[in-house]
């Protein structure tokens, strides 16, 4: 269903027209007037003229059949217009109304029901209900259905804005001169998902660079095409995620009816796929607002030069960048030669530069500096510690001109004007400077973090991930949770060439005996039970056993613990096998993530999981330098490298496995949780061992034998 | 040396008025004769009438001696006019001109040594040089020479501004309505210097909160003398530590000459005086303005209420105070349902509250929802997501006016107005609000952070610290390190009271044998050498010794060994005990700051410190609850407590041997650095053992024998 008619119709009914201001037909009638693209109808059978215009009794009526209706009237009415507009032909709508699903009333849910239905058979684009509208200031078509102070005819395009809340969105559009293509409020998101509407966008050439408030997604596979699409594009994708926190979650979840589902399993998505996220609203703006005016101009490094005024600013810029970790290359003596003609004698050259007050409007002496940054390759751009705000203050305009000046001969690297406080730019400055792609960034800390931010996006590289969208959430038919062995694990992994060790399970003493010259002491000797998943907590496990005498006493020992401690648990028997040479503990696990399918987590054992929470989460399936990555992003990872006197690790070795684990996971979509704990990693070519599996599969209750209640 | 004729002088003299625009001349001119307790006078040779007064040639030939001189002529001719007022009997002066050490030239420093030498001599205080003046916005004295804004007639008094960069005390004078009550610009610091404004602001009850910008202290004892008094007092101070990173030192120290120092130190300093310590601009300002405003109505509780209009600003609300950890305190089901009377059915009362847009305008709803949060005792205040800002937009005025109106009916409880984006606030409500105790933030996430920040001030109680002020710097005369072996470092610590088991040198192996029965088997033995700090890497450690013979043949190979790796150490012996029994691993150690004096660290061994630099760290003398909070503060602590079975640990000891470690690194001024690595911390009851300590001191040439080239 193309999304066309919906993002630029061209031509436009709003439907229960009104003059009362700041109703939803009032503001829809006025703002889709000022689409310059459209032919706009009012429909309103008890108003002759509103607006100017004369009006129409009902949709039937109009002379043509319009591509989008604007559905201004309540909850009530919805349905049998959006009906008699289906029947016309209008293949797409916005409802505004509010009372659906989103307020988890029975009569609400069945009408929003009978609404997708009506969609669907006519493949109309419904947007809403229960949304704020929507703005192409591309094609300049408004359907916003609330107060809209945006101008088309000056708004500059760039970023396509989609937000699932229209007070977001509201906010989002009032902040002076943000560069927008398109605004869209999803509303509830049951019949023209989010998901399709990113797609758009990720498509568009007019937009170039996505800002999304998400409270959660219900199609996460559409949902990770579009983002892979947009990460092959190189269109970034900036997301305020919101629903973070558990009282968060509980508030979104009121509020749209959206599930804000598991934030962890977010965030490595948004990892894989190079999405930046961001804590807030100016945080969401600053950087979408720095990716439309730097347009194709992104940095070509990720080093930054900084200018400041004062000793004072300049240190804190130096803090800032240190911080956020923002690296300031060091000038080589021939830059600092180069700089001393532009400073004073008694300032010192040095990245970040006080230029001191000498620079206070001298425009020559500010360009001479900006051309020794623009001369280091290290450096992608610099940033300028001045605020234009609306009292245009002398010092700050005679930086912004010199700025200016700066790019009418040729200077081309990105420059960021960073103000100390918060305040409100002057719009004449932000645009002469923004039409240069010169950046005006939040106040200092917000801008260093979303330099930081920049800095991220740079260095993903979407060829280092394995983006094939997987999301295979487990199936909600099948609630039966069935443990396996250790055995069997280890069996299913082993088959898939995972480093699993020689074991066997055995029944009874007598047979342990009878397989004596098969065994290569020392033994782990493990207890075997699908019930028993902490098999040291009662008793079942001996290590190092070093004869057969030992042996057949530990076999009666461990049955006889596990039989009073685990009364009722069944038992296979115990499972015997080699001593595994001790090496550096990795934890490997996967969970099935009910919206996005299996995530792989990795971590060092003992205190680096359980104290630090030193882990890595990625979405499967992996590639061999995703793996490398998650590895190199844990802290522990130093004991990889081989730490005080240790030899290096295998990583290699424990990268492939990981790959290959994840796509176990993808290949087996039963597979609920898996926990490899401990993996052990040996010295550097001599490969990695699972010493320890456990896993559970999720199945339908007639498949398997040994089967729980599942809770998951 | 009393401030009060430079903070507050009855009389003052310009020396060099001009009226060129923009000089320090022009605008000490104009600053100072809007003074409105004070007389001026302006001096200028050349000029008869200057800014319409009639002017004097000379100091001489003024009326009456002034109390302060704003010295604002070129460096070359500054000491001569200090020294014509200091005749004359001026008791201040402001010095403007730069020039003097900052730059780090001959001449300055030797100009600068000549003014200190006048003000001792004189007993004037000399504000600066280099510096940008002072405002006493309390008795309405400005002895600014930069150009101010600042309107004295309408700006509310609050906060002391205390700033080593006039840039940024210009730039913080530049922020609308904040509340001052002097502004500060200490200059170079060498004659007045910035710990005796800090303290000058302590005393005075005019100043509610201390806003300080501090690229480093001179005197650390004057400084945290002040922190302590502040801290007793309960006044906030807010700081602006630049110079943290090492770019940022290098950047503070070429600014003003200061010593931005070890940032660990100063943060542990911090820590120990409650002092709030910020990363920008905005959020020393947010938090100043907050405090100023709150005044003594300091909330009575940490947690707080939210009141939002929409569901995508409360979950942002809820993510943030989650990022920050801000408590909001759940509802009952009493709370919930008085709420439920001021929002619609399909809204859902919780903290934070998304009142929907069904709040818009209506005064009444809005009063009684904060009437339900003031009488939650766990909720000390209310965050309002709402931006009044210059527009005044409507939906903004009628919860401003709702704010009010709950003031007027008696609601106390502070409120946070809490604005998604940044911008610049009405004038004149901030001023209404303001007044009523309703605190304007900066935008939404730095306002959370702020708020953090606030709970972290209010958890500090100065009793739990020990606030004797130590700061004993090593003696700069004492350049030499003298190294203690293992032994001399047990035997001084043991004569303190610390728990260092009982250990014998021997100097061969007959006379081992001779106390045979002495020794308690198994044993440890380790060489025992002033040049062997690292015993274990030459050989130098065996272990679980466990009879006469064995022992014989480790003392002759520990020498043998030593001997061999580390040719030309001393050997004393080797020092010999029995085996400590194993405990949890605990490193503490004392470094001397070379301003602040002893430090103690403190963290758990292995990868806690060396991987995950878990350590904790706190200006010596500690008292009893600062170190079970230094302990509590580290991220190991779960392991003190019982981890995975193991027993709960003796954290009282280990608390007591802090404190007496504390106490002896500041008993004992000549030790520069301890190493106790490692404690053993056995089960509750059983106390602690220091199993290895390493002892550096410094001293005079004379006073060892051990002794190495300092280099610390």
């Amino acid at each position: 269903m193309s999304l066309k008619k919906l993002f630029a119709p061209r031509s436009i009914a709003v439907v229960g027209a009104s003059d009362r201001p700041g109703s939803f037909g009032c503001c829809s009638a006025e703002n889709s007037l000022r689409s310059a693209s459209a032919r706009v109808y009012l429909v309103n059978p008890r108003k002759k003229e509103l607006h100017g215009q004369s009006t129409y009794e009902t949709l039937s009526r109009l002379p043509e059949t319009v591509d989008c209706a604007m559905i201004c009237t309540p909850k009530q009415t919805v349905l049998p217009l959006l009906r008699e507009a289906a029947e016309l032909g209008t293949k797409a709508a916005v409802v505004f109304a509010s009372g659906f699903s989103e307020e988890h009333s029975a009569d609400g849910i069945a009408l929003e029901r009978e609404m997708q239905d009506l969609a669907g058979k006519y493949g109309m684009s419904i947007l809403g209900p229960n949304c704020a509208g929507l703005i192409n200031n591309v094609d300049k078509v408004n359907l916003w259905g609330m107060n809209c102070s945006l101008d088309m005819n000056t708004r500059p395009a760039g970023i396509g804005v989609l937000a699932q809340s229209g007070f977001i969105a509201s906010n989002i559009m009032a902040r002076p001169g943000l560069h927008i293509s398109y605004v869209v409020s999803s509303g509830n998101g049951n019949i023209v998902p989010l998901e399709d509407c990113l797609e758009y966008m990720t498509e568009d050439p007019a937009v170039r660079v996505i800002a999304l408030y998400l409270e959660g997604v219900r199609d996460a596979a559409k949902f990770t095409k579009a983002l892979g699409a947009a990460a092959r594009a190189r269109k970034p994708v900036i997301v305020l995620k919101a629903g973070k926190s558990a009282v968060g979650a509980r508030a979104a979840s009121s509020h749209t009816g959206n599930l804000a589902g598991n934030n962890e399993a977010y965030r490595a998505v948004f990892r894989k796929y190079g999405v930046v996220e961001v804590d807030c609203l100016e945080e969401l703006l600053c950087m979408a607002q720095m990716f439309a005016v730097l347009g194709d101009h992104l940095p070509r490094s990720t080093g930054l030069g900084g200018l400041n005024l004062s000793g004072g600013a300049n240190t804190i810029c130096a803090d800032l960048c240190h911080l956020y970790r923002l690296e300031l290359p060091g000038l080589s003596e021939r830059d600092k030669a180069r700089m001393r003609q532009f400073i004073p004698a008694f300032a010192t050259p040095d990245n970040p530069l006080d230029a001191t007050t000498a620079l206070f409007g001298d425009i020559e002496k500010t360009i001479g500096l900006l051309q020794v940054y623009e001369q280091i390759p290290e450096i992608g751009g610099v940033t300028v510690g001045c605020s234009i705000d609306i009292t245009e203050g002398k010092v700050s305009v005679a930086i912004c001109e010199a700025l200016l000046e700066a790019r009418r001969r040729g200077l081309k690297k990105p420059y960021y004007v960073v103000p100390s406080l918060e305040g409100t730019p002057s719009p004449r400055y932000q645009e002469k400077l923004e039409r240069e792609g010169i950046v005006l960034m939040s106040s200092a800390k917000t801008a260093y973090r979303c330099l930081a931010l920049l800095r991220d996006y740079m260095n993903y590289r979407p060829e280092r991930h394995d983006l094939t969208p997987s999301a295979l959430p487990a199936d909600p038919a099948a609630k039966h949770t069935a443990v396996l062995t250790e055995y069997e694990a280890k069996r299913k992994l082993g088959a898939w060439g995972v480093p699993v060790g020689d074991e066997r399970v055995f029944r009874s003493a007598e047979e342990l005996s009878g397989a004596a010259e098969e065994l290569s002491f020392p033994l782990a000797m493990k207890i075997s039970s699908p019930d028993i998943l902490h098999k040291t907590d009662c008793g079942g496990v001996r290590l190092g056993v070093s004869n057969l005498e030992e042996a057949r006493l530990a076999f009666t020992q461990i049955l006889e613990h596990c039989r009073e401690n685990c009364p009722g648990a069944l038992l296979d028997g115990v499972l015997v096998g080699p001593m595994a040479e001790k090496g550096l503990e990795l934890i490997l696990g996967v969970k099935r993530d009910s919206q996005f399918g299996p995530l792989l987590l990795v971590g060092l054992g003992g205190v680096f999981v359980e104290v630090f929470h030193d882990v890595a989460l990625a979405p499967c399936p992996i590639c061999r330098e995703e793996a490398e990555d998650l590895l190199q992003s844990l802290r522990g990872s130093v004991l990889l490298r081989g730490y005080r006197g240790e030899p290096i690790r295998d990583s290699g070795a424990a990268a492939e496995l990981m790959v290959r684990v994840s796509r176990y996971a993808v290949e087996h979509p039963e597979l609920q949780e898996l926990d490899l704990n401990p993996v052990f990693v040996y010295p550097e070519g001599r490969g990695v061992r699972v010493v320890d599996a456990l896993m559970l599969l999720r199945q339908p209750e007639e498949a398997g034998t040994n089967q729980k209640e599942g809770s998951a």
